[in-house]
């Protein structure tokens, strides 16, 4: 199984996050980008997700909603700052339940040949907003994504083959 | 004259800066928010300022660019993160010659009973642009910035009277 590399520096606002996927990087990166696809695999199994806004674009919003089998309805937002491209690509980040707290992320998908390396970088605030993130449990979270894009990606090859 | 405090903490990404203005909160808004505003005070004395875009809403754009008067032009531009307050308000802000190098801006104003405090956070990706932006003489120009912004809030309080 693919390792996942969750780095929280103590003292410093960041998270840095590496998973290696067994997939070209530009179906990653359509992954990624796509509503319908990043619909079925970002964040834990237990949620179905309803994308809002995906406009992959300088400037360009984004909101989705992550909704639980009691009702129940998560919302994170941001906007994308620069252009796209497989190379990395800025976003903002905020959970709708913390207003005013946000993060500024870095995505890189590096070509390691038929294999991806995704690497996220998330700057906050302040490393309480930092800490805040990481005991909201946000590795598991990361964990099944991931988990579900391995199978997301599989099922596309197998499709395409 | 009303002192101006920059904070680089050591080994964190962070520029902290706070600045009294004597001037009421609304007042001191609307020079950050309007566009004709901005450009009479925004950086330092040397440069004239050209507002191509201040979209002062959740995800709207904004774009300025410096030009000095050799002709060179230095372009920065951002998006607006959430909605603009004097209570507060988040955007990203990048120069066009560091591409890919953004900060997550966080500015308040503090009503101090006719006079406001600034007080702007900036979160960069690394301690690294951070102290890019700090050797690059980002304190002269902040500091003729808020002096140029002292004789606008001035000049617009008389015109008032």
């Amino acid at each position: 199984m693919a390792s996942l590399t969750i780095t929280a520096p103590n003292g410093l606002p960041y998270v840095t996050i590496e998973r290696d996927v067994e997939a070209p990087r530009e179906l990653v990166f359509r992954c990624f980008t796509e509503p319908d696809l990043l619909a079925q695999w970002l964040g834990p199994r237990r949620y179905q997700m309803r994308v809002e806004a995906y406009e992959v674009r300088d400037g360009g919003r984004w909101r989705y909603v992550h909704l639980d089998d009691q009702g129940h309805e998560f919302g994170f937002h941001g906007v994308f700052h620069g252009p796209a491209s497989p190379d990395g690509w800025v976003q903002t980040f905020e959970f709708d339940g913390a207003p005013g707290h946000v993060s500024l992320d870095t995505l890189t998908l590096e070509d390691l040949g038929g294999r991806t390396r995704i690497r996220t970088h998330s700057a906050f605030q302040s490393v309480t907003d930092r800490d805040a993130m990481v005991e909201a449990g946000m590795e598991m979270g990361v964990r099944e994504g991931y988990e579900r894009l391995d199978e997301l990606v599989a099922r596309l090859a197998s499709e395409a083959s």
